[in-house]
């Protein structure tokens, strides 16, 4: 066993960061998923420490090293020390990726992860890590928090343990495309409203914010309520994976929004039509999505890319654009449709699998190659 | 050999004929790549008898018996008496499907197919036809056409070898959905107008006519431009794969109209965005077809189907498509993008090959059934 | 259309002939499936003109254009002229094969296809053919002949239409290895008997004749039972895909060899295992058709690939092969199983289709360019 | 969070156990990779009491959910509660499968992983496990192994974490024909030597004991180099998937054995060719192997089972089944090549990654669906 020494997160300058970041930076939240730190060490063994806490839903994390998938697992609140390798050759580099698979989790205050330090050799050095020239930021859903990921194909319960980055069209197409990437994404959530028609589940509320989707008084002391710092990383490309559930509302029953009490519910005419009025509720949340995203990625092209769980929602999404970019002159925008899931690759109740994942990413990929020229 | 008898083609009620028909029935015109005859016969041989014209793009036609594909060949103008087999076992009904492979030709003036008759066994029988309950209409260009779908990736002379209703996804998904289906399409035209700017070659202009494609006195013996009769066959759905060839039209140089003696030429900003006048032509191009599209087939779903070499139209396809939805009321479309066509699945001259069309046939399959409850 | 000139076929040295040759080269007979004339021309048309003869079972041809199926078709007895291609850009060169789809036809005594020259532009040369500088020979039964590559799954009728070369892993791995090849092959026959147990439907007897399969007196003038020239084409490789009539002969009833009035019957012990002397029948027929092979091809690596509908003579045939092995000395011989056939890979009645064909391919070619260095 | 009770795992009789096992049964050892223990549970909560220690090779274990995969991780010396599940519906049923991912570890004797016992609600019971009605026993080298399943293309070192039973064919194919399935396997050995010719890295001198490949005082207390019980439990199907290590010492420099101080060299001839004298060592191996396997298990179908890393010992081993089904008269034996591992389908160091395995797969679950008349 090789003797190690610990080093603070704060003091490591050769590091990666992936995903959002507010004020703290010691000890270094992971927000959202596929929030990660990246290093190049040499040495033969690397740990991670940890604290992390959470009430029902408690996070997952994984880790690659060289960009293979290793290992996976829950963790419950506490501090931890995770091995990451052991018995390595000590003076070849090993890259090294450790991410959260656990979405930014609205449905628990106390859910959290902390990286605090790396104990690395006493011999070993943190190394130049990879540069990433792209940048792509994924706002999106339960299909980006990579809902049903893991899974049996019958199971139904919600919980932590089915969503994830690795499985996760985000995290593959920042891969194929050598990117950094932030994924903003929240299960259940829309561009309007929530898949029941909670009008409050609606990302564009939580996009100005740190991380918006973490309240409580922890993640608050963390800053996650806090403006987020646009300038600090402003994306070549947005793509924008919402829809799904705008959709999914029009299909279920009136809700009862407890801060105005006042019920809410997008309707159907009678032949299963949209009714205009609600339509034009989603559009008028689009354009306005549209607009902010455009006010804090001024130079960024912004792709909405939807249909992984049908495309029903395709004639709305694109009139909204249409009205967006008449309106403002923004021709910097694109729709891209994503292959729809299937029964040979649908995942854990009835949410896209790692086959589908893969066909999206193949996909996108191949639009944002083309698209960006990249 | 069996001794044979000919049937004449308009005394043959146990038949399915694939394609527009006009008012000649006698031989009977097969107008459009996918144009076809089907019977199921007993005895042990069959032939079909032809007679062919064409100048410098020969008929192509090809044959399957019991779905399975088993010849193709061109045909030089003249008579032909072609076995489409021998030597089976008579008393088993075999199934067979002959077809163009060409478009309808609006280069040639003389090419045509007609269908005479089938000589059969002096003892075999024309048995009950397979009854196709769905209907399918593709409106297209050279990609519906089937154009590189044979040939080498490096070929690029503009021949009628090249092209096909054999290996193309209009034939692939009607058997997929079990439907029988017309096609009417032109390799080089677009909506609003054709690749090269040229404002004549537009699909909206021929779509009312038998076969408005094939011209020249010879055809028009045949009534191709005698308008049809729509009344005679209402698709459940009509699939429109328009847009290809009028995105090109922005990056071409201008084209001059003999019949008005004006110069054409779609624009774009010195941004490379479009010209926001040009754009609107297209659009309302647009809008009339699918005005156009539901006074001939009021009940159809009209489904605008994009995408299989890139897709940067979306925007103004479906700006169009709302522009017409807002104008009437009509909700029975629905826009639906088609895999891109990449370096793996790529066929002759830069277009789709067989693995592309199969791609498309496998995503136009999964919408139609979602999309239609098929 | 241009003017053409008439080319005897004697009289193109700028060619490549595939398959094996008689004396016969005027014209020049194509005697097995596979079997083509190769040319690379310059002109814009190009005809190929031909005599062909059968009774029941009509040859089958087809051809392609720089490497690119385009066309297939029967062909009935008589003199025909085939346009190849029309009107294309007469500079550029054009790769053109045309081949004999059909395998040698031991049921049809008239069955032949013979080449008398082709046609092309008074202009037009023939060019440079492309150098094949590796050669294999495969020697095989219906899969060879690719017996049910074509027709419908259903189909149970043994019609020269459903074999070919044209989907062919004997084709296809020549072409993917860029390989000069040669087939020789019969659909129901063994190494030691047929499927029915057939004493005399052994390749072996065979195959040291120029085509031993075409038997008749118009196929006798061609020298087809003539001794077969080894030293004229010498293989890199011989691929026996032999064994799987055999093995069918254990599960038929006994058949009456009319030649010598005895029964002939492979049995299988009452546990279902091979009767050992009838085994022992088929294993010495391999060690001597090893022998035969390696007499006339001292140098060709001889693969024994196996397995593409079921493996149950593995034993049998390895066995063989140390016999010979051990008897000889000889090291230059492998085995190599190749993929089963599945329900998603096979095609017409119970033969590989083209996917199996395809993943044969796949597998054999990896192997090819490991064991050969390639 | 749910009130749990312990349930000492030699307690619970609703349990399926994976893998051999000896005499201890508490704490329950997992000496193999895929050794497990596999129970269905109702309540809300899961968590798993383990001992495991380790020196240079920590052990790796993993679990799956319904069969889906959840988490893998490395486990250093020391107690552990592990939570497999929280807050699932407490009255829905879960399989859960907790399995050893890491090999019997040759080079570690310190190294175990003990099942103690299981937490689970107190109102959670156990339930009817499913019932396996196939039994399968794999055995091999690091393919079976699972070694390079897991990590870059581009790794070399040596390590526990590159292992495992979750990408892994024999795991694969024992679920896809749901089967009970033991492995014993062991990276770098042979049926005859191992990898760098050392004699004793031969699995035969292994298989009778428990778990030969443990040893050391912590393993031999737990019965591992005791006699095993064939008795307890006989396989349908024996899949033996060795050679690969054989043949590569064919090309490695000579080993001194340090047991009998004599130098060990596997010969190549100097055309390359075997040595005959060292071939026929390894097919004596073979023979006994094969003998040893009938004893134990005499009504087993045997499978050698050969080929994910190239298949140049097909004659060897063949010949050397042949010598033993001459000898022995047994013909319940089988020789099935599997596909070869490609640029496309590697994993970590040179070994079959997940691609690999799945083409492994589904292969040989076709072969064995037939020979077995599964």
């Amino acid at each position: 066993m090789s003797e190690l020494k610990f080093v603070d997160i704060s003091e490591i300058s050769n590091i990666n960061i992936f995903g959002r970041m507010g004020k703290m930076r010691r000890p270094l939240p992971l927000l959202f998923n596929g929030s990660a730190v990246e290093v190049v060490i040499t040495g033969s063994d690397l740990w991670i420490d940890l604290e992390t806490d959470s009430d029902f839903h408690e996070p997952w994390v994984a880790y690659e090293i060289n960009g293979a998938f290793m290992g996976r697992q829950m963790l419950l609140p506490g501090e931890h020390r995770l091995c990451l390798f052991r018995n390595m050759e000590p003076t070849t580099p090993k890259r090294v990726r450790f991410y959260r698979e656990l979405q930014a989790m609205s449905e628990d205050d106390k859910c959290k992860v902390l990286v605090k330090g790396l104990e690395i050799d006493v011999n070993g050095e943190f190394k130049e890590v990879p540069k990433y020239n792209r940048k792509i930021e994924f706002i999106g859903d339960s299909i980006t928090s990579g809902e049903g990921s893991y899974g049996c194909v019958t199971d139904v319960d919600w919980l932590a343990m089915y969503m994830s980055a690795s499985v996760n069209y985000a995290t593959m197409t920042a891969k194929e495309l050598n990117a950094d990437y932030h994924i903003i994404s929240q299960g259940g959530w829309g561009v309007y409203c929530g898949w029941d028609n909670d009008p409050r589940h609606n990302i564009p509320s939580v996009y100005e914010k740190v991380c918006g989707l973490a309240t409580g008084p922890s993640n608050e002391a963390m800053g996650t309520q806090e403006p987020y710092d646009f300038a600090s990383w402003q994306p070549d490309v947005i793509v924008v994976n919402l829809g799904t559930n705008d959709i999914t509302a029009f299909s279920q029953p009136p809700i009862l929004n407890p801060e105005d009490g006042k019920m809410y519910k997008q309707r159907r005419n009678e032949d299963g039509s949209l009714n205009r009025e609600d339509e034009l509720k989603v559009e008028g949340a689009i354009v306005n999505f549209l607009t902010m995203l455009r006010k804090h990625n001024p130079k960024a092209h912004i792709a909405w890319c939807y249909g992984m769980l049908w495309c029903d929602l395709n004639m709305t999404i694109t009139e909204a654009m249409s009205t967006y970019r008449e309106k403002t002159g923004d021709t910097n925008i694109s729709f891209f449709q994503l292959p729809n899931t299937t029964e040979e690759t649908v995942g854990a109740h009835m949410h896209p699998g790692r086959k589908s994942h893969e066909n999206a990413t193949k996909a996108l990929t191949n639009f944002l190659r083309i698209q960006m020229g990249w």
